[in-house]
This record gives structure tokens, C-alpha cells and sequence, in this order.
């Protein structure tokens, strides 16, 4: 078994236990039903397999605490999701979940923890078992318009778009979530949203045909050499002038036996 | 001269060419001064050669008109930059150069043409010799911290961060540009660009110095073979056993010239 079995075999018996008892890392704990799809037509591929994947989500998060080199909206020192979802379904009136508090912006401190409201598009990571395999899916994933696909070390390919939203909404201010803008910014964002979500699986969905087609043997066209062409026309000249040869041998042998 | 060099060589003269009065295709039309450091850095390496670039910058975008198929924040139809800049310096009250009317958000049509405020980070695509130097460029560009870099075609290293901001702020109604967030709104926009330019430019000095020792040639740990390490011995015993003789020698002279 080669190394890449290996790793292909370990990781789908793991996408195999996950379920809420065993939680994954992501902070969903475990794989998404609407990647089921294009999970299965990528490791129905012999030669590729998945090591993580996004179908696309809403995110409202809090960013930590900072320090002076932490980045920004890092997730470090108590920064928390206040809402995530996978499913569009989900997304309408979010924002009565959380415990908002609507106020006006006022000038911020360096130290200000801010509330980003984030659409995240389908995001995914496959390992390839070679680097010819690696640039097939690669430009598989770009002529779908996944313009910011790339090929990472060992042969994974990591699958990237750009349908983004990244708008801060508000901070925390006295232990208290301040939303900074209106509520029906809120409701226009969600909006925004869910015609991102529809536009990211139209687009996963045409990665996911394109990527089915990957493996199934194209119709080739015959491309002939010069030399090929010369013997084939031999060929078919020998061929046209042995016909002709059998067809006087006939007619001759019938003119011989009506002679007879 | 390879097609590498040809290419490298064209690209080079094109880079001295551009200016306002022959612009390149960007909206800028010419090469960002803050990215002349880096790009001499690149180009500086036999095996490597920038194609597209940008150092980062702020843009306010009002949306094309809208087909069915067209993408979301599509530049086509009319769409067009209400503001641009690539200096932090230009950034403070750069809403006041543009025509807003702020009013409450009301419900959208789905022709509705957005404005659309981004932060986006440096950006760059660079193209090497070889397969080699692309991995190596990649494996330095993700130690900076460019965790959506990926190789792709011919050896096109592209070096993405995701340091963003991408918030809708506004629409067309009536010819008008409406503003449906509060300027203080605007103005927290702002001052979150400005820290995210802060952090763009820290990143991209250090990717500048960490491409500027991939050139260099680094220490090298000389690993001894047991048969080199064998002859280094016999030489060194050797050496030592013949100093120990010339100096033996040169004894016997001095007492031979004392006994004289």
C-alpha cells in the first residue's frame, strides 16, 4: 500500500467516526451534510482524497482580547462565534438570538473588541496522490471560476473563491454587545447573504459535475504524424488496388465459367 | 536564452515602460511605489519574476447593472470606482469626496446596485524558473503568514492573505448614492483600514526580507561520512606525528651544533 493509500484509507475511516460523540476540530464538531456531495465524488477519485472542507458559512464572532501582536479579529483570548450557520435556513431574524444592544458608533480604543459579521464560501482542501493529478484538479477548479484555487506542499490543492462579505457590526462595550448599526442593516446583510449562499452552491455544485467528469476517460482525437499519415495512405492505396485486383480475378473467373 | 529569461526579460522592459502616459491595466494604470521594494527583490532572483501585483489598498465600488447570470459585485455594466487608494494618507475623510446622501436602509430590489467598502491586502503573483524554486517561494511566503498562497500554472506562485474588509455600505436609488450607514459609521471603517494597512505593510516587509534570503546562500552544516571522517583522522595523526619528528629533529640539530 503506498503512502498516499495510507493516508487516503486513515482519513476516510475518520470522516467515518465523526458524529457529535466524536467531534472534528471545526466549530461545528462535525461534517457538514451539504459537502457530502462533493466529498464523495472527490474520494470516489483513486487518486485524491479530502482533508478539510467548508461548504460555506454566516459567522458573527467576537473578536479575543487584544495583546500588541495579536492580529486583528484573531480568535486567541476569548474570542467567540455569537452565530454560525451552514444552512441559509437558518440565517432569517439571527440577530433576535443574540442580546443586542443598538447604539450609535462612538470613537474606539486600540484595545476595542470588535463584532464581525463574515460570509465565508465554500473552502476546500484535497490531497492528490501525484503533482499531474494535482494540476488537473487545479485547473478544474479555476475554469469553474475557484480564481483563488491554488497547489500547496504535498500535493494538496487548496480550492478558493472570493464571495465574501466582512463587515464589522459592532464591539463590546461594558460586558455589553453593542450592535452599531441599525437592524435593518442587519436584515439587509442577511439579505446580501443568502444571495451569496445561492451563488456559492451553484458554484460548488458546478466543481462538484466538473470534478465527476475528472476522472472519466475523454474522447480522444487521434493527432497523426507525418510519417503516420504516409503509411496509413500506403495502406489504403495497397488496400483500394487489392480490391480492384479481386474484383477483375471475379469477373474474369465468371466470363471463364459462362465460357465454359 | 530560455523561454524563462525571454519572458523575464519582457516583463522587466514592460515594468520600465509603464507610466501615465502608457498605462498599465490596473485601475491605478501604473506600478504602486510602496511595491518597488519587493518587486526589486523578486526580480533581483535569477529564477523568478513578478506578473501582477498590488500592495493593498481601500476601494468604494458601486455595482454594474445586473443580468441573471452575472456574478454579485460584477464590474460590467457600469459598474465603477467611487474611490481608490493604495496610501493609508489618503484614506481620512474620504467619504467627503463623494456625493452621499445617508438615509435608513429600506427593503432592496434584486437589481439593486450596492456600494460595496473593501480593504484588500497585498496581492502578488510571481513566476519561476522551475517547480523548485515555486516551492520554495510558497513554503517562505506561508512562513510570513500568506496562509492563501498557492501554486499555480507554469509555475505562477500566488501569494494571498486575508486580511480583509468587504461591507456593504450603500445603493443607487434615483441616480442618488445613498448611504445606509451613519458617517461615525464610516468613520470606524475607516480607522479599522487604516489598522489593517498598518498590519498589510508589516507582513509585507517581512515576506520582502524573508525573499531577500532565499537568494543568499545559507550556512551550511558540513555532515562528515564515516570514510571522510576516517581520512580526516589518518591526515590529522599524521600531521601530529610529523610535527612531533621535525620538532625531535630540530632538537638533535641544536645539540649536535652545541656539541660542535
Amino acid at each position: 500500500m503506498s503512502a498516499f493509500d495510507q493516508k487516503k484509507a486513515f482519513i476516510l475511516e475518520l470522516i467515518g467516526l465523526t458524529s457529535l460523540e466524536v467531534p472534528d476540530s471545526s466549530p461545528k464538531g462535525t461534517i457538514d451534510s451539504l459537502c457530502l456531495p462533493i466529498i464523495n465524488v472527490i474520494n470516489a477519485h483513486p487518486d485524491m482524497v479530502t482533508t478539510s472542507l467548508c461548504s460555506g458559512r454566516v459567522s458573527v464572532f467576537l473578536e479575543g482580547m487584544k495583546k500588541a501582536d495579536t492580529q486583528i479579529g484573531a480568535k486567541g483570548n476569548e474570542g467567540r462565534w455569537l452565530f454560525v450557520t451552514h444552512h441559509p435556513e437558518e440565517l432569517p431574524n439571527w440577530y433576535d438570538q443574540v442580546d443586542f444592544v443598538y447604539e450609535e458608533p462612538r470613537p474606539t480604543e486600540d484595545s476595542q473588541r470588535f463584532i464581525l459579521f463574515k460570509f465565508e464560501p465554500l473552502i476546500l482542501h484535497v490531497k492528490c496522490r501525484d503533482l499531474d493529478t494535482a494540476n488537473l484538479l487545479y485547473s478544474t477548479a479555476m475554469g469553474c471560476g475557484f480564481r483563488e484555487s491554488g497547489i500547496g506542499s504535498n500535493n494538496i490543492v487548496g480550492i478558493r473563491i472570493s464571495i465574501k462579505l466582512d463587515t464589522p457590526i459592532g464591539y463590546l462595550h461594558d460586558e455589553k454587545l453593542v450592535s452599531i448599526v441599525a437592524k435593518s442593516y442587519l436584515e439587509l446583510i442577511t439579505k446580501l447573504s443568502l444571495d451569496r449562499f445561492t451563488e456559492n452552491f451553484r458554484k460548488m455544485e458546478s466543481l462538484t459535475r466538473a470534478i465527476e467528469l475528472m476522472g472519466k476517460p475523454q474522447k480522444v482525437q487521434v493527432v497523426e504524424s507525418k510519417e503516420e499519415r504516409r503509411l496509413r495512405k500506403m495502406k489504403e492505396g495497397m488496400a483500394r488496388r487489392e480490391s480492384v485486383r479481386e474484383e477483375k480475378e471475379k469477373k474474369r473467373r465468371e466470363k471463364e465459367l459462362q465460357n465454359q
